[in-house]
């Protein structure tokens, strides 16, 4: 699997941001360690979901291409997605629940997708998707549970770990597990003795079970201010944690703020919740990081800050 | 003057950040050039004032070393100074007033500064500092109006010139002017063809005024958001505006908000509203920039975001 991602780099990388890789005084005194974080925040669109939707619409075959490509998502994905298809020059086609925020919306729609309503009741988007495929040969390209979608999502461990050489730990978050699966792909692929530790909302703690239990757990609502981790593993990226991911650990959702938090009063970077996820996890201690050199993947930034700039604009009125 | 920014950059270039230069896709084909962000919100302390801070104290001879250095400040150049103290191994002592931010009292008090509260009328601060140097010999460290001061700020246009090259503008927020003359020095140095832009909110144009006028405006108790340019420029300041500065436009509060939402909805960057100033007076189009190669200095990243990370918290209960 190594060389996938290793040639999904090679394949993507004019296109993508060569995002920067932060490093902070302040924490490595705390907790006597080196962190090193990679900053997807500072991708396009906002997110690593851009790395994979790439890659994938970059692996279509002509006739695929010509068809076009349909995803369900109300997140990061939908945006990755149709700014990538502008990129290939593919159509995109994206279901959203009516529950959407608007301003999610309006960005895929800015990037020239073709948005399609569905209901917001489970099962909705999958009834508004199939139809959809039967009539228009479209290619469904699944926002974590796809090889491609991994593949390119491992390009990002593959450019921290070749900024900053060795690492003894990687950490990354796990939802639906395209991110984890790839950072572990290229890790183990580049270093094999650094371990990978998926961090996940302990609100929303289906993958801790699936990877203790042995068999997928489903992720049935979960109440997680971390939204980009409320989906479930897929039988790919299931396979891929149980044999590359060193262990899974959960955060709370106070932990989950207090990491955010650092990331943006000391570090000055915004990050959503779920990006804070994995920084949450190291600050947990439930590793031993003491002296140890720690790759932190920051999956992205793209939260409403609507509300914090209206309170800004009223002080100067 | 040139050649001491350079002897500034080789005297703090082991301890200072080399802060990221980041652009934007998105800004560049809305205004059709090319710019690049110099980022000191990612600088020691949050701000560009730490490269003055530690270079007025290197150039400190043994004697002065030993009393240690005092100034007043309740911004960003008080905990510049102290950690600068800590990095030299001087004693500061910081003269603060009594309503300055518990936030930023407590920041240099972290860094082992020596606090002095002070009377939050004019005049109080001074009142507190003279008899300080009488009785203890300590150095006056001004935040802005200080040779060395300006030198080591003028050494983030130099590291922005270094890595970018060639640059027809570069726009700097003004408020003391040292940051604008130390970027003035840097970048005529270097590209004497090159144009500097300074940037003031139009609720504080002492500057403005000074600039027009020759002389300068005194600045008593602007309202604007940007509380890092509320002060006003000295003789040495004004003296390098006036030579090496092209031209000092004006922005309002609204135009403030405007780019600082920019800068962390869609760069994801934290910046305080000073910060935000330079690209404001870009987004003005008060100066053509069309097809032109733009340096933008964010001149720091320190805003308090209790208020918002209660709401967040309030969320999660």
């Amino acid at each position: 699997m190594f060389d996938k991602v290793e040639a999904a780099y090679n394949r993507i990388k004019e296109i993508v941001n060569k995002t920067p890789v932060m490093t902070s005084s302040t924490l490595n005194e705390r907790l006597n360690c080196s962190c090193y974080f990679k900053c997807e925040n500072f991708q396009k669109i906002g997110a690593f979901k851009f790395r994979g939707a790439l890659n994938a619409l970059s692996m279509l075959t002509p006739t695929e291409k010509k068809k076009g490509v349909i995803t369900h998502s109300s997140g990061n994905h939908a945006q990755a997605l149709a700014l990538a298809a502008k990129f290939v020059g593919v159509k995109a086609v994206i279901v959203m629940p009516e529950n959407a925020p608007k301003v999610k919306v309006a960005a895929t729609k800015g990037y020239g997708a073709e948005i399609v309503v569905c209901g917001s009741k489970p099962g909705d988007r999958e009834d508004a998707v199939i139809p959809l495929i039967k009539k228009h040969c479209y290619t469904l390209i699944h926002p974590s549970d796809d090889l491609h979608i991994i593949q390119g999502a491992g390009t990002a461990a593959y450019e921290l770990i070749d900024e900053v050489g060795d690492l003894d730990f990687v950490f990354a978050p796990i939802g639906g597990g395209g991110l984890v699966s790839g950072t572990a792909i290229a890790t183990k692929g580049l270093l094999p003795h650094a371990k990978v530790i998926a961090v996940e909302p302990e609100n929303a703690d289906d993958a801790y079970k699936s990877f203790k239990s042995g068999k997928i757990h489903l992720s049935i609502n979960p109440i997680t201010i971390a939204d980009g981790l409320r989906t479930q593993l897929g039988p790919n990226t299931f396979k891929v944690v149980r044999e590359k991911v060193e262990e899974i650990i959960l955060v709370s959702e106070q932990e989950i703020l207090n990491a955010m938090q650092f990331l943006w009063e000391r570090m000055k970077l915004v990050v959503e919740p779920s990006g804070a996820v994995s920084l949450a996890g190291v600050l947990s201690k439930q590793i031993d990081i003491e002296n140890k050199v720690v790759g932190i993947i920051i999956s992205g930034g793209n939260i409403d800050l609507t509300s914090f700039f209206d309170i800004l604009r009223q002080k100067i009125q």
